[in-house]
Protein backbone atom coordinates (compact mmCIF):
# COMPACT_ATOMS: atom_id res chain seq x y z
CA UNK A 1 0.00 0.00 0.00
CA UNK A 2 1.22 3.51 -0.85
CA UNK A 3 1.69 6.32 1.96
CA UNK A 4 -1.07 7.70 3.32
CA UNK A 5 -0.72 11.59 2.47
CA UNK A 6 -0.01 12.34 -1.29
CA UNK A 7 2.58 14.53 -0.65
CA UNK A 8 5.07 12.02 0.95
CA UNK A 9 4.92 10.05 -2.67
CA UNK A 10 7.06 12.00 -5.31
CA UNK A 11 5.92 12.04 -8.96
CA UNK A 12 7.67 9.20 -11.06
CA UNK A 13 8.73 12.14 -13.22
CA UNK A 14 10.08 14.60 -10.30
CA UNK A 15 12.48 12.84 -9.17
CA UNK A 16 14.06 8.76 -9.88
CA UNK A 17 12.37 6.52 -7.42
CA UNK A 18 14.42 4.77 -4.90
CA UNK A 19 14.26 0.79 -4.77
CA UNK A 20 11.85 0.71 -1.64
CA UNK A 21 9.65 3.59 -3.42
CA UNK A 22 9.61 1.52 -6.65
CA UNK A 23 8.68 -1.86 -4.80
CA UNK A 24 5.50 -0.08 -3.05
CA UNK A 25 4.51 1.36 -6.62
CA UNK A 26 5.07 -1.78 -8.27
CA UNK A 27 2.64 -3.94 -6.19
CA UNK A 28 -0.28 -1.46 -7.12
CA UNK A 29 0.40 -1.33 -10.54
CA UNK A 30 0.80 -4.87 -10.46
CA UNK A 31 -2.64 -5.44 -9.11
CA UNK A 32 -4.24 -3.00 -11.98
CA UNK A 33 -1.88 -5.04 -14.38
CA UNK A 34 -4.87 -7.35 -15.37
CA UNK A 35 -8.02 -6.52 -17.41
CA UNK A 36 -10.41 -8.85 -14.84
CA UNK A 37 -8.94 -6.76 -12.06
CA UNK A 38 -9.93 -2.93 -13.38
CA UNK A 39 -12.69 -3.88 -14.66
CA UNK A 40 -13.46 -5.16 -10.79
CA UNK A 41 -12.27 -1.84 -9.74
CA UNK A 42 -14.29 0.17 -12.08
CA UNK A 43 -17.09 -1.11 -11.44
CA UNK A 44 -16.77 -0.78 -7.59
CA UNK A 45 -14.98 2.57 -8.01
CA UNK A 46 -17.64 4.20 -10.19
CA UNK A 47 -20.17 4.35 -7.43
CA UNK A 48 -18.70 7.22 -5.84
CA UNK A 49 -17.55 7.72 -2.62
CA UNK A 50 -19.54 5.61 -0.03
CA UNK A 51 -20.80 3.64 -2.29
CA UNK A 52 -20.44 -0.04 -2.56
CA UNK A 53 -21.11 -2.87 -4.55
CA UNK A 54 -22.08 -6.56 -3.92
CA UNK A 55 -19.85 -9.54 -4.71
CA UNK A 56 -23.06 -11.11 -6.21
CA UNK A 57 -23.44 -7.58 -8.14
CA UNK A 58 -20.06 -8.57 -10.01
CA UNK A 59 -19.69 -12.44 -10.46
CA UNK A 60 -22.50 -11.80 -13.42
CA UNK A 61 -20.54 -9.87 -15.09
CA UNK A 62 -17.43 -11.94 -16.04
CA UNK A 63 -17.62 -15.43 -17.02
CA UNK A 64 -15.21 -16.54 -13.99
CA UNK A 65 -15.88 -18.65 -11.18
CA UNK A 66 -16.95 -17.07 -8.14
CA UNK A 67 -13.60 -17.97 -6.31
CA UNK A 68 -11.82 -16.64 -9.20
CA UNK A 69 -13.78 -13.00 -8.88
CA UNK A 70 -12.93 -12.89 -4.94
CA UNK A 71 -9.41 -14.02 -5.28
CA UNK A 72 -8.77 -10.85 -7.86
CA UNK A 73 -10.58 -8.98 -5.23
CA UNK A 74 -8.44 -10.06 -2.82
CA UNK A 75 -5.44 -9.18 -4.58
CA UNK A 76 -7.12 -5.41 -4.95
CA UNK A 77 -7.39 -4.85 -1.58
CA UNK A 78 -3.92 -6.20 -0.58
CA UNK A 79 -3.04 -3.27 -2.79
CA UNK A 80 -4.69 -0.90 -0.72
CA UNK A 81 -7.05 -0.17 -3.83
CA UNK A 82 -10.17 -1.61 -2.27
CA UNK A 83 -11.97 -3.04 0.84
CA UNK A 84 -14.82 -5.02 2.40
CA UNK A 85 -17.03 -6.18 4.59
CA UNK A 86 -19.49 -9.63 4.74
CA UNK A 87 -22.65 -8.38 5.95
CA UNK A 88 -25.18 -11.64 5.83
CA UNK A 89 -24.19 -13.58 2.95
CA UNK A 90 -22.68 -11.20 0.90
CA UNK A 91 -19.57 -9.60 0.86
CA UNK A 92 -19.64 -5.59 -0.22
CA UNK A 93 -16.64 -3.85 -1.75
CA UNK A 94 -16.32 -0.33 -1.70
CA UNK A 95 -12.88 2.16 -3.26
CA UNK A 96 -10.59 3.38 -0.64
CA UNK A 97 -11.51 7.50 -1.46
CA UNK A 98 -8.06 8.39 -2.05
CA UNK A 99 -5.75 5.17 -3.32
CA UNK A 100 -6.66 6.30 -7.15
CA UNK A 101 -5.94 9.88 -6.48
CA UNK A 102 -2.60 9.31 -4.51
CA UNK A 103 -1.61 6.95 -7.94
CA UNK A 104 -2.77 9.41 -10.15
CA UNK A 105 -0.64 12.31 -7.99
CA UNK A 106 2.12 9.99 -8.93
CA UNK A 107 1.90 9.69 -12.64
CA UNK A 108 1.60 13.00 -13.00
CA UNK A 109 4.38 15.54 -14.38
CA UNK A 110 5.21 18.27 -12.84
CA UNK A 111 5.06 20.60 -15.06
CA UNK A 112 1.03 19.44 -15.58
CA UNK A 113 0.77 19.54 -11.83
CA UNK A 114 2.45 23.53 -11.76
CA UNK A 115 0.12 24.09 -14.56
CA UNK A 116 -2.61 23.29 -12.54
CA UNK A 117 -1.61 25.50 -9.35
CA UNK B 1 -0.97 1.88 -26.20
CA UNK B 2 -3.85 3.71 -24.86
CA UNK B 3 -5.54 6.29 -26.81
CA UNK B 4 -3.99 9.32 -27.94
CA UNK B 5 -6.69 11.59 -26.89
CA UNK B 6 -7.45 11.37 -22.70
CA UNK B 7 -10.90 12.21 -23.42
CA UNK B 8 -11.36 9.45 -25.40
CA UNK B 9 -10.58 7.48 -22.54
CA UNK B 10 -12.91 7.47 -19.50
CA UNK B 11 -12.12 7.46 -16.06
CA UNK B 12 -11.66 4.03 -13.87
CA UNK B 13 -14.50 5.72 -11.37
CA UNK B 14 -16.62 7.26 -14.05
CA UNK B 15 -18.26 4.42 -15.78
CA UNK B 16 -17.15 0.26 -15.83
CA UNK B 17 -14.45 -0.15 -18.59
CA UNK B 18 -15.41 -2.72 -20.76
CA UNK B 19 -13.40 -5.69 -22.09
CA UNK B 20 -11.55 -3.49 -24.94
CA UNK B 21 -10.44 -0.89 -22.75
CA UNK B 22 -9.59 -3.02 -19.96
CA UNK B 23 -7.61 -4.92 -21.84
CA UNK B 24 -5.68 -1.67 -23.49
CA UNK B 25 -4.83 -0.20 -19.79
CA UNK B 26 -4.08 -3.90 -18.52
CA UNK B 27 -0.98 -3.75 -20.91
CA UNK B 28 0.26 -0.33 -19.75
CA UNK B 29 -0.23 -0.75 -15.88
CA UNK B 30 1.20 -4.25 -16.35
CA UNK B 31 4.37 -2.69 -17.89
CA UNK B 32 4.33 -0.51 -14.65
CA UNK B 33 3.99 -3.22 -12.29
CA UNK B 34 8.06 -4.40 -11.53
CA UNK B 35 10.18 -2.18 -9.68
CA UNK B 36 13.53 -2.14 -11.79
CA UNK B 37 10.62 -0.76 -15.15
CA UNK B 38 9.44 1.91 -12.25
CA UNK B 39 12.67 2.85 -11.38
CA UNK B 40 13.28 2.78 -14.93
CA UNK B 41 10.90 4.66 -16.12
CA UNK B 42 11.89 7.63 -13.70
CA UNK B 43 15.15 8.17 -14.40
CA UNK B 44 13.61 8.15 -18.08
CA UNK B 45 10.91 10.78 -17.32
CA UNK B 46 12.76 12.87 -14.11
CA UNK B 47 14.74 14.61 -17.27
CA UNK B 48 11.31 16.49 -18.61
CA UNK B 49 9.63 16.72 -21.69
CA UNK B 50 12.45 16.66 -24.04
CA UNK B 51 14.96 15.45 -22.11
CA UNK B 52 16.55 12.09 -22.82
CA UNK B 53 18.83 8.95 -21.18
CA UNK B 54 21.42 7.09 -22.48
CA UNK B 55 21.24 3.36 -21.90
CA UNK B 56 25.03 3.62 -20.42
CA UNK B 57 23.68 6.09 -17.55
CA UNK B 58 20.85 3.58 -16.78
CA UNK B 59 22.34 0.34 -16.58
CA UNK B 60 25.11 1.77 -13.72
CA UNK B 61 21.72 1.70 -11.38
CA UNK B 62 21.09 -1.58 -11.47
CA UNK B 63 22.57 -4.26 -10.31
CA UNK B 64 21.07 -6.33 -13.81
CA UNK B 65 23.28 -7.15 -17.05
CA UNK B 66 22.44 -4.62 -19.82
CA UNK B 67 20.39 -7.48 -22.05
CA UNK B 68 18.45 -7.45 -18.46
CA UNK B 69 17.88 -3.54 -18.49
CA UNK B 70 17.26 -4.03 -22.30
CA UNK B 71 14.07 -6.26 -21.78
CA UNK B 72 12.78 -4.15 -19.27
CA UNK B 73 12.98 -0.94 -21.88
CA UNK B 74 11.59 -2.48 -24.69
CA UNK B 75 8.23 -3.78 -22.25
CA UNK B 76 7.85 0.13 -21.50
CA UNK B 77 8.52 0.84 -25.12
CA UNK B 78 5.59 -1.43 -26.19
CA UNK B 79 3.19 -0.22 -23.14
CA UNK B 80 3.97 2.77 -25.05
CA UNK B 81 5.65 4.93 -22.15
CA UNK B 82 8.66 5.72 -23.48
CA UNK B 83 10.53 5.89 -27.14
CA UNK B 84 14.21 5.13 -28.25
CA UNK B 85 16.80 5.97 -30.91
CA UNK B 86 20.00 4.61 -31.62
CA UNK B 87 22.83 6.98 -31.79
CA UNK B 88 25.96 5.53 -32.35
CA UNK B 89 27.21 3.01 -29.94
CA UNK B 90 24.11 3.89 -27.68
CA UNK B 91 20.69 3.62 -27.49
CA UNK B 92 18.65 7.01 -26.22
CA UNK B 93 15.68 6.56 -24.20
CA UNK B 94 12.92 9.49 -23.73
CA UNK B 95 9.44 9.59 -22.04
CA UNK B 96 6.32 9.79 -24.12
CA UNK B 97 5.10 12.96 -23.27
CA UNK B 98 1.53 12.49 -22.59
CA UNK B 99 1.40 8.86 -21.96
CA UNK B 100 1.46 9.19 -17.88
CA UNK B 101 -0.79 12.04 -18.14
CA UNK B 102 -3.17 10.35 -19.66
CA UNK B 103 -3.23 7.52 -16.97
CA UNK B 104 -3.52 9.92 -14.23
CA UNK B 105 -6.74 11.00 -16.35
CA UNK B 106 -8.16 7.43 -16.40
CA UNK B 107 -6.74 6.81 -12.16
CA UNK B 108 -8.51 10.56 -11.17
CA UNK B 109 -12.22 10.42 -9.53
CA UNK B 110 -14.50 12.30 -11.49
CA UNK B 111 -15.35 14.64 -8.46
CA UNK B 112 -11.44 15.91 -8.05
CA UNK B 113 -11.61 16.30 -11.84
CA UNK B 114 -14.59 18.76 -11.37
CA UNK B 115 -13.21 20.18 -8.54
CA UNK B 116 -9.94 20.98 -10.42
CA UNK B 117 -12.08 22.32 -13.71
Amino acid sequence: MIGQDAACCPGLASAPLDEDQAAELAKVFKALGDPVRLRLLSMIASRGEGGEVCVCELTPAFDLSQPTISHHLKLLRQAGLIDCERRGTWVYYWVLPTALDRLAVVLKKPTAVEALA
